[in-house]
Protein backbone atom coordinates (compact mmCIF):
# COMPACT_ATOMS: atom_id res chain seq x y z
CA UNK A 1 0.00 0.00 0.00
CA UNK A 2 0.92 3.63 -0.59
CA UNK A 3 2.54 5.50 2.65
CA UNK A 4 2.58 9.45 3.02
CA UNK A 5 5.75 9.94 1.78
CA UNK A 6 5.43 8.75 -1.71
CA UNK A 7 7.41 9.78 -4.74
CA UNK A 8 5.69 9.10 -7.90
CA UNK A 9 6.99 10.40 -11.04
CA UNK A 10 6.30 9.86 -14.86
CA UNK A 11 8.65 10.13 -17.52
CA UNK A 12 6.26 10.62 -20.57
CA UNK A 13 6.43 12.74 -23.65
CA UNK A 14 4.12 15.02 -26.03
CA UNK A 15 1.63 12.71 -27.72
CA UNK A 16 3.07 9.13 -26.38
CA UNK A 17 0.01 6.90 -26.38
CA UNK A 18 2.18 4.37 -23.71
CA UNK A 19 2.58 7.24 -21.46
CA UNK A 20 -0.86 8.02 -21.50
CA UNK A 21 -1.98 4.90 -20.58
CA UNK A 22 -0.28 5.35 -17.61
CA UNK A 23 -1.45 8.80 -17.15
CA UNK A 24 -4.77 7.66 -16.96
CA UNK A 25 -4.02 4.84 -14.67
CA UNK A 26 -2.93 7.29 -12.29
CA UNK A 27 -5.52 9.81 -12.48
CA UNK A 28 -8.00 6.48 -12.59
CA UNK A 29 -6.93 5.79 -8.65
CA UNK A 30 -6.24 9.38 -7.93
CA UNK A 31 -2.37 9.04 -7.48
CA UNK A 32 -0.70 12.54 -7.15
CA UNK A 33 2.03 12.35 -9.42
CA UNK A 34 5.12 14.79 -10.87
CA UNK A 35 5.37 14.78 -14.74
CA UNK A 36 8.09 15.18 -16.41
CA UNK A 37 7.81 15.93 -20.06
CA UNK A 38 10.70 14.32 -22.28
CA UNK A 39 11.92 15.98 -25.53
CA UNK A 40 12.77 12.88 -27.57
CA UNK A 41 14.78 14.52 -30.18
CA UNK A 42 16.89 15.18 -27.51
CA UNK A 43 16.54 12.76 -24.48
CA UNK A 44 17.47 14.07 -21.02
CA UNK A 45 19.78 12.17 -18.71
CA UNK A 46 17.18 11.45 -16.13
CA UNK A 47 15.70 9.23 -18.96
CA UNK A 48 18.93 8.08 -20.26
CA UNK A 49 19.55 6.73 -16.55
CA UNK A 50 15.94 5.79 -15.72
CA UNK A 51 15.74 3.45 -18.98
CA UNK A 52 19.20 2.45 -20.03
CA UNK A 53 17.93 -0.16 -21.86
CA UNK A 54 15.13 1.11 -24.38
CA UNK A 55 15.82 4.85 -23.40
CA UNK A 56 11.90 5.45 -24.05
CA UNK A 57 8.94 7.11 -22.31
CA UNK A 58 7.03 6.53 -20.30
CA UNK A 59 9.19 5.78 -17.64
CA UNK A 60 7.19 5.49 -13.90
CA UNK A 61 9.74 6.48 -10.90
CA UNK A 62 8.07 5.08 -7.45
CA UNK A 63 10.59 6.30 -4.82
CA UNK A 64 13.37 6.25 -6.94
CA UNK A 65 12.92 3.25 -8.43
CA UNK A 66 12.41 3.25 -12.13
CA UNK A 67 10.25 0.70 -14.09
CA UNK A 68 9.41 0.94 -18.06
CA UNK A 69 7.17 -0.50 -20.83
CA UNK A 70 3.69 0.59 -19.91
CA UNK A 71 1.64 -2.67 -19.47
CA UNK A 72 4.56 -3.58 -16.68
CA UNK A 73 4.10 -0.18 -15.43
CA UNK A 74 0.11 -0.56 -15.90
CA UNK A 75 0.36 -3.47 -13.12
CA UNK A 76 2.50 -2.65 -10.67
CA UNK A 77 0.38 0.37 -10.01
CA UNK A 78 -2.64 -1.96 -9.80
CA UNK A 79 -0.23 -4.07 -7.26
CA UNK A 80 0.97 -1.48 -5.00
CA UNK A 81 -2.12 0.65 -4.88
CA UNK A 82 -5.20 -0.99 -4.63
CA UNK A 83 -8.34 1.65 -4.95
CA UNK A 84 -10.22 1.00 -8.39
CA UNK A 85 -8.91 -1.85 -9.22
CA UNK A 86 -7.48 -2.08 -13.12
CA UNK A 87 -7.08 -5.68 -13.82
CA UNK A 88 -9.88 -8.35 -12.56
CA UNK A 89 -9.08 -10.26 -9.23
CA UNK A 90 -10.22 -13.87 -11.12
CA UNK A 91 -6.99 -14.73 -12.51
CA UNK A 92 -8.18 -16.10 -15.62
CA UNK A 93 -9.94 -13.28 -16.45
CA UNK A 94 -6.65 -11.44 -15.50
CA UNK A 95 -4.75 -13.09 -18.11
CA UNK A 96 -7.41 -12.45 -20.52
CA UNK A 97 -6.95 -9.01 -20.12
CA UNK A 98 -2.96 -9.50 -20.48
CA UNK A 99 -3.48 -11.35 -23.04
CA UNK A 100 -5.85 -8.32 -25.20
CA UNK A 101 -3.23 -6.10 -24.04
CA UNK A 102 -0.63 -7.40 -25.50
CA UNK A 103 -2.68 -8.40 -28.84
CA UNK A 104 -2.84 -5.06 -28.83
CA UNK A 105 0.55 -3.95 -28.73
CA UNK A 106 2.06 -6.07 -31.09
CA UNK A 107 -1.10 -6.57 -33.27
CA UNK A 108 -2.36 -3.37 -33.92
CA UNK A 109 -0.09 -0.69 -32.51
CA UNK A 110 3.16 -1.87 -33.81
CA UNK A 111 1.95 -2.19 -37.27
CA UNK A 112 0.18 0.85 -37.29
CA UNK A 113 3.21 2.78 -36.18
CA UNK A 114 5.22 0.91 -39.11
CA UNK A 115 2.53 2.11 -41.45
CA UNK A 116 3.08 5.64 -40.41
CA UNK A 117 6.53 5.28 -40.91
CA UNK A 118 6.45 3.82 -43.97
CA UNK A 119 6.67 7.45 -46.36
CA UNK A 120 7.88 5.93 -49.24
CA UNK A 121 7.13 2.37 -49.11
CA UNK A 122 3.31 2.11 -50.17
CA UNK A 123 3.08 -1.63 -50.18
CA UNK A 124 4.69 -1.71 -46.41
CA UNK A 125 2.24 0.53 -45.40
CA UNK A 126 -0.58 -0.96 -46.99
CA UNK A 127 0.81 -4.97 -45.82
CA UNK A 128 0.56 -2.80 -42.44
CA UNK A 129 -2.54 -1.37 -42.26
CA UNK A 130 -3.92 -4.90 -43.55
CA UNK A 131 -2.48 -6.26 -40.20
CA UNK A 132 -3.98 -3.46 -38.35
CA UNK A 133 -7.41 -4.10 -39.80
CA UNK A 134 -7.88 -7.55 -39.50
CA UNK A 135 -6.50 -7.48 -35.81
CA UNK A 136 -9.10 -4.57 -35.15
CA UNK A 137 -11.78 -6.82 -36.58
CA UNK A 138 -10.80 -9.82 -33.70
CA UNK A 139 -10.97 -7.03 -31.25
CA UNK A 140 -14.41 -5.96 -32.24
CA UNK A 141 -15.84 -9.95 -31.72
CA UNK A 142 -14.27 -9.90 -28.81
CA UNK A 143 -16.29 -6.57 -27.16
CA UNK A 144 -18.95 -7.99 -25.62
CA UNK A 145 -19.95 -5.38 -22.87
CA UNK A 146 -19.91 -1.33 -23.10
CA UNK A 147 -16.11 -1.61 -21.94
CA UNK A 148 -13.82 -4.59 -21.80
CA UNK A 149 -13.52 -4.02 -18.48
CA UNK A 150 -17.43 -4.35 -18.40
CA UNK A 151 -19.54 -1.41 -17.23
CA UNK A 152 -16.22 -0.06 -15.83
CA UNK A 153 -12.96 0.75 -17.87
CA UNK A 154 -10.26 -1.95 -16.81
CA UNK A 155 -6.79 -2.57 -18.34
CA UNK A 156 -7.47 -3.50 -21.90
CA UNK A 157 -9.34 -0.12 -22.24
CA UNK A 158 -6.64 1.79 -20.83
CA UNK A 159 -4.27 -0.13 -23.32
CA UNK A 160 -6.93 0.70 -25.90
CA UNK A 161 -6.51 4.52 -26.48
CA UNK A 162 -4.11 4.13 -29.09
CA UNK A 163 -7.40 2.54 -31.10
CA UNK A 164 -9.40 5.42 -29.73
CA UNK A 165 -7.89 8.45 -30.07
CA UNK A 166 -4.17 7.75 -32.20
CA UNK A 167 -5.80 5.57 -35.04
CA UNK A 168 -7.89 8.36 -36.11
CA UNK A 169 -4.86 10.92 -35.78
CA UNK A 170 -2.60 8.67 -37.46
CA UNK A 171 -5.44 8.06 -40.26
CA UNK A 172 -5.78 12.38 -40.31
CA UNK A 173 -1.88 12.29 -40.82
CA UNK A 174 -1.41 9.90 -43.84
CA UNK A 175 -4.84 10.53 -45.68
CA UNK A 176 -6.00 7.20 -45.07
CA UNK A 177 -9.00 5.79 -43.32
CA UNK A 178 -9.16 1.76 -41.83
CA UNK A 179 -10.96 2.69 -38.46
CA UNK A 180 -14.61 3.41 -39.36
CA UNK A 181 -17.82 3.34 -37.85
CA UNK A 182 -18.97 0.81 -40.87
CA UNK A 183 -16.61 -1.72 -40.60
CA UNK A 184 -16.82 -1.88 -36.81
CA UNK A 185 -20.00 -0.42 -35.23
CA UNK A 186 -19.16 -1.78 -31.59
CA UNK A 187 -14.89 -1.00 -31.42
CA UNK A 188 -16.01 2.79 -32.70
CA UNK A 189 -18.80 3.00 -30.45
CA UNK A 190 -16.75 1.76 -27.71
CA UNK A 191 -13.92 4.35 -28.54
CA UNK A 192 -16.80 7.12 -28.41
CA UNK A 193 -17.53 6.22 -25.05
CA UNK A 194 -14.09 5.24 -24.17
CA UNK A 195 -13.08 9.54 -25.17
CA UNK A 196 -15.64 11.26 -22.96
CA UNK A 197 -15.52 9.05 -20.22
CA UNK A 198 -14.63 12.30 -17.93
CA UNK A 199 -10.98 10.43 -16.79
CA UNK A 200 -9.90 9.83 -20.20
CA UNK A 201 -10.73 12.86 -21.69
CA UNK A 202 -8.64 14.88 -18.79
CA UNK A 203 -5.89 12.78 -19.92
CA UNK A 204 -5.50 12.44 -23.76
CA UNK A 205 -4.01 15.39 -25.60
CA UNK A 206 -5.69 17.86 -26.84
CA UNK A 207 -6.42 16.77 -30.35
CA UNK A 208 -5.87 19.92 -32.74
CA UNK A 209 -2.22 20.94 -31.52
CA UNK A 210 -1.53 17.66 -31.29
CA UNK A 211 -2.06 16.96 -34.61
CA UNK A 212 -0.27 20.00 -35.75
CA UNK A 213 3.08 19.21 -33.82
CA UNK A 214 2.52 15.71 -35.68
CA UNK A 215 1.68 17.18 -38.92
CA UNK A 216 5.21 19.11 -38.95
CA UNK A 217 7.17 16.28 -37.86
CA UNK A 218 5.97 14.09 -40.50
CA UNK A 219 5.81 16.51 -43.28
CA UNK A 220 9.78 17.34 -42.46
CA UNK A 221 10.58 13.72 -42.03
CA UNK A 222 8.40 12.82 -45.58
CA UNK A 223 10.49 15.76 -47.01
CA UNK A 224 14.40 14.49 -45.36
CA UNK A 225 13.37 10.68 -46.70
CA UNK A 226 13.16 11.80 -50.40
CA UNK B 1 -6.17 -22.79 -4.85
CA UNK B 2 -5.88 -25.79 -7.15
CA UNK B 3 -9.41 -28.67 -6.16
CA UNK B 4 -9.21 -32.14 -6.38
CA UNK B 5 -10.78 -32.41 -10.23
CA UNK B 6 -8.30 -30.40 -12.04
CA UNK B 7 -8.30 -30.61 -15.29
CA UNK B 8 -4.90 -29.61 -16.43
CA UNK B 9 -3.59 -29.98 -20.36
CA UNK B 10 -0.84 -28.24 -22.28
CA UNK B 11 -0.82 -27.81 -25.85
CA UNK B 12 2.39 -28.17 -27.07
CA UNK B 13 4.48 -28.93 -30.26
CA UNK B 14 7.85 -30.52 -30.94
CA UNK B 15 10.77 -28.46 -30.46
CA UNK B 16 8.68 -25.06 -28.93
CA UNK B 17 10.84 -22.72 -26.89
CA UNK B 18 7.91 -21.14 -25.82
CA UNK B 19 5.55 -24.69 -24.81
CA UNK B 20 8.81 -25.55 -23.18
CA UNK B 21 8.72 -22.74 -20.59
CA UNK B 22 5.20 -23.80 -19.39
CA UNK B 23 6.79 -27.50 -18.86
CA UNK B 24 9.25 -26.10 -16.64
CA UNK B 25 7.03 -23.66 -14.52
CA UNK B 26 4.50 -26.64 -14.49
CA UNK B 27 7.09 -29.49 -13.64
CA UNK B 28 8.29 -26.91 -11.13
CA UNK B 29 4.57 -26.67 -9.15
CA UNK B 30 5.10 -30.56 -9.45
CA UNK B 31 1.67 -30.12 -11.14
CA UNK B 32 0.08 -32.81 -13.06
CA UNK B 33 -1.01 -32.33 -16.86
CA UNK B 34 -1.90 -33.90 -19.90
CA UNK B 35 0.29 -32.81 -22.57
CA UNK B 36 -0.91 -32.85 -26.07
CA UNK B 37 1.49 -33.11 -28.86
CA UNK B 38 0.76 -30.68 -31.84
CA UNK B 39 1.83 -30.88 -35.14
CA UNK B 40 2.11 -27.28 -36.52
CA UNK B 41 2.00 -28.29 -40.41
CA UNK B 42 -1.20 -30.18 -39.47
CA UNK B 43 -3.13 -27.86 -36.89
CA UNK B 44 -5.83 -29.85 -34.63
CA UNK B 45 -9.69 -28.72 -34.25
CA UNK B 46 -9.10 -28.50 -30.64
CA UNK B 47 -5.89 -25.85 -31.24
CA UNK B 48 -8.04 -23.61 -33.27
CA UNK B 49 -11.15 -23.91 -31.00
CA UNK B 50 -8.36 -22.80 -28.12
CA UNK B 51 -6.63 -20.20 -29.98
CA UNK B 52 -8.22 -19.05 -32.80
CA UNK B 53 -6.32 -15.80 -32.90
CA UNK B 54 -3.01 -16.72 -33.19
CA UNK B 55 -3.16 -20.73 -33.46
CA UNK B 56 0.04 -21.23 -32.04
CA UNK B 57 1.12 -23.22 -28.79
CA UNK B 58 1.44 -23.04 -26.54
CA UNK B 59 -1.94 -22.97 -25.18
CA UNK B 60 -2.91 -24.00 -21.57
CA UNK B 61 -5.99 -25.18 -20.83
CA UNK B 62 -7.50 -25.31 -17.24
CA UNK B 63 -10.50 -27.20 -16.13
CA UNK B 64 -11.96 -26.07 -20.38
CA UNK B 65 -10.42 -22.62 -20.35
CA UNK B 66 -8.07 -22.03 -22.81
CA UNK B 67 -4.74 -19.37 -22.26
CA UNK B 68 -2.25 -18.47 -24.76
CA UNK B 69 0.89 -16.52 -24.33
CA UNK B 70 3.72 -18.59 -22.22
CA UNK B 71 4.13 -15.68 -20.52
CA UNK B 72 0.58 -14.89 -19.37
CA UNK B 73 0.48 -18.51 -19.04
CA UNK B 74 3.15 -18.30 -16.68
CA UNK B 75 1.39 -15.65 -14.64
CA UNK B 76 -1.37 -17.94 -14.18
CA UNK B 77 0.02 -20.83 -13.37
CA UNK B 78 1.97 -18.73 -10.61
CA UNK B 79 -1.20 -17.10 -9.26
CA UNK B 80 -3.09 -20.30 -8.79
CA UNK B 81 -0.69 -22.88 -7.79
CA UNK B 82 0.73 -20.64 -4.88
CA UNK B 83 3.37 -23.07 -4.43
CA UNK B 84 7.01 -22.89 -5.49
CA UNK B 85 6.85 -19.27 -6.56
CA UNK B 86 8.18 -18.66 -10.24
CA UNK B 87 7.92 -15.00 -9.79
CA UNK B 88 9.48 -12.52 -6.72
CA UNK B 89 6.00 -11.79 -4.53
CA UNK B 90 7.48 -7.59 -3.91
CA UNK B 91 5.98 -5.68 -6.28
CA UNK B 92 8.72 -3.87 -8.07
CA UNK B 93 11.03 -7.07 -8.14
CA UNK B 94 7.79 -8.77 -10.17
CA UNK B 95 7.45 -5.69 -12.25
CA UNK B 96 11.64 -6.68 -13.06
CA UNK B 97 10.84 -10.07 -14.31
CA UNK B 98 8.11 -9.03 -16.40
CA UNK B 99 10.13 -6.03 -18.02
CA UNK B 100 13.30 -9.08 -18.70
CA UNK B 101 10.76 -11.47 -19.58
CA UNK B 102 9.05 -9.11 -22.35
CA UNK B 103 13.07 -7.61 -23.15
CA UNK B 104 14.28 -11.78 -24.22
CA UNK B 105 10.80 -12.31 -26.21
CA UNK B 106 11.37 -9.01 -28.13
CA UNK B 107 14.40 -8.16 -28.65
CA UNK B 108 16.33 -12.43 -28.26
CA UNK B 109 13.90 -14.38 -29.29
CA UNK B 110 12.37 -12.50 -32.04
CA UNK B 111 15.42 -11.38 -33.91
CA UNK B 112 16.90 -14.93 -33.11
CA UNK B 113 14.09 -16.70 -35.13
CA UNK B 114 13.82 -13.66 -37.90
CA UNK B 115 17.77 -14.60 -38.44
CA UNK B 116 17.35 -18.30 -38.54
CA UNK B 117 14.57 -18.07 -41.55
CA UNK B 118 16.03 -15.26 -43.50
CA UNK B 119 17.33 -18.28 -45.53
CA UNK B 120 18.89 -16.09 -48.30
CA UNK B 121 18.57 -12.61 -46.93
CA UNK B 122 22.33 -12.54 -45.64
CA UNK B 123 21.74 -8.53 -44.75
CA UNK B 124 18.89 -9.16 -43.22
CA UNK B 125 20.49 -12.33 -40.88
CA UNK B 126 23.19 -10.13 -40.11
CA UNK B 127 20.95 -7.28 -38.56
CA UNK B 128 18.98 -9.96 -36.84
CA UNK B 129 22.04 -11.56 -35.24
CA UNK B 130 23.26 -8.37 -34.34
CA UNK B 131 20.10 -7.38 -32.22
CA UNK B 132 19.77 -10.44 -30.49
CA UNK B 133 24.21 -9.92 -30.09
CA UNK B 134 23.94 -6.72 -28.56
CA UNK B 135 20.76 -7.74 -26.42
CA UNK B 136 22.44 -10.26 -24.90
CA UNK B 137 24.94 -8.32 -23.85
CA UNK B 138 22.42 -6.42 -22.02
CA UNK B 139 21.39 -9.29 -20.24
CA UNK B 140 24.78 -9.99 -19.70
CA UNK B 141 25.33 -7.37 -17.52
CA UNK B 142 21.90 -7.36 -15.73
CA UNK B 143 22.99 -10.89 -14.47
CA UNK B 144 23.84 -10.59 -10.58
CA UNK B 145 23.49 -14.23 -9.13
CA UNK B 146 23.54 -17.81 -10.17
CA UNK B 147 19.93 -17.15 -11.44
CA UNK B 148 17.83 -14.15 -12.32
CA UNK B 149 15.74 -15.23 -9.50
CA UNK B 150 18.52 -15.10 -7.17
CA UNK B 151 19.54 -18.53 -5.74
CA UNK B 152 16.84 -20.26 -7.56
CA UNK B 153 15.39 -20.21 -10.63
CA UNK B 154 12.44 -17.79 -11.61
CA UNK B 155 10.21 -16.31 -13.79
CA UNK B 156 13.50 -14.35 -16.26
CA UNK B 157 15.21 -17.97 -15.99
CA UNK B 158 12.68 -19.47 -17.38
CA UNK B 159 11.46 -16.93 -19.72
CA UNK B 160 15.59 -17.99 -21.02
CA UNK B 161 15.04 -20.80 -21.54
CA UNK B 162 15.44 -19.80 -25.56
CA UNK B 163 18.69 -18.89 -24.71
CA UNK B 164 20.45 -21.87 -22.78
CA UNK B 165 18.89 -24.45 -25.05
CA UNK B 166 17.59 -22.62 -28.64
CA UNK B 167 20.40 -20.57 -29.55
CA UNK B 168 23.34 -23.39 -29.71
CA UNK B 169 20.94 -25.46 -31.54
CA UNK B 170 20.15 -22.47 -34.20
CA UNK B 171 23.96 -21.39 -34.30
CA UNK B 172 24.47 -25.20 -35.03
CA UNK B 173 21.34 -25.25 -37.66
CA UNK B 174 22.75 -21.61 -39.64
CA UNK B 175 26.27 -22.48 -39.01
CA UNK B 176 26.81 -19.16 -37.07
CA UNK B 177 28.36 -18.70 -33.59
CA UNK B 178 27.36 -15.45 -31.64
CA UNK B 179 26.48 -16.62 -27.89
CA UNK B 180 29.33 -17.46 -26.67
CA UNK B 181 31.43 -18.45 -23.44
CA UNK B 182 33.76 -15.56 -24.29
CA UNK B 183 31.74 -13.03 -25.35
CA UNK B 184 29.39 -13.63 -22.30
CA UNK B 185 30.89 -15.37 -19.41
CA UNK B 186 28.05 -14.89 -16.73
CA UNK B 187 25.43 -15.61 -19.11
CA UNK B 188 27.17 -18.67 -20.51
CA UNK B 189 28.08 -19.92 -17.38
CA UNK B 190 24.16 -19.33 -16.68
CA UNK B 191 23.08 -21.21 -19.21
CA UNK B 192 25.13 -24.52 -18.32
CA UNK B 193 23.91 -24.19 -14.40
CA UNK B 194 20.58 -23.32 -15.61
CA UNK B 195 20.16 -26.44 -18.62
CA UNK B 196 21.84 -29.08 -15.53
CA UNK B 197 19.00 -27.79 -13.03
CA UNK B 198 17.63 -31.49 -12.96
CA UNK B 199 13.52 -30.06 -13.22
CA UNK B 200 15.34 -28.02 -16.92
CA UNK B 201 17.67 -31.30 -17.72
CA UNK B 202 14.15 -33.38 -17.90
CA UNK B 203 11.90 -30.71 -19.33
CA UNK B 204 13.83 -29.67 -22.30
CA UNK B 205 13.67 -31.75 -25.53
CA UNK B 206 16.63 -34.44 -26.46
CA UNK B 207 18.98 -32.79 -28.36
CA UNK B 208 20.50 -34.86 -30.65
CA UNK B 209 17.00 -36.24 -32.45
CA UNK B 210 15.18 -32.47 -32.34
CA UNK B 211 18.65 -31.31 -34.29
CA UNK B 212 17.95 -33.63 -36.76
CA UNK B 213 14.27 -32.82 -37.22
CA UNK B 214 14.98 -29.50 -37.38
CA UNK B 215 17.77 -30.16 -40.15
CA UNK B 216 15.78 -31.54 -42.11
CA UNK B 217 13.08 -28.74 -42.16
CA UNK B 218 15.54 -26.36 -42.48
CA UNK B 219 16.95 -27.94 -45.34
CA UNK B 220 13.30 -28.34 -47.11
CA UNK B 221 12.78 -24.59 -46.52
CA UNK B 222 15.87 -23.42 -47.69
CA UNK B 223 15.71 -25.59 -51.00
CA UNK B 224 12.33 -24.60 -51.08
CA UNK B 225 13.01 -20.50 -51.19
CA UNK B 226 15.67 -21.30 -53.93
Amino acid sequence: MSTNQEEVQLLGALGSPFACRVQIALKWKGIEYKYVQEDLANKSDLLLIYNPVHKKVPVFVHNEKPISESLVILQYIDEVWKQNPILPSDPYQKSLARFWSKFIDDKIATPTLKAVYAFNDEKEREKNIEESTGALQILENELKDKFFGGEEIGFVDISAVFIAFWIPLFQDLIGLKWFTAEKYPKLYKWSQEFLNHPIVKENVPLRDPLFANFKARYDRAVSASK
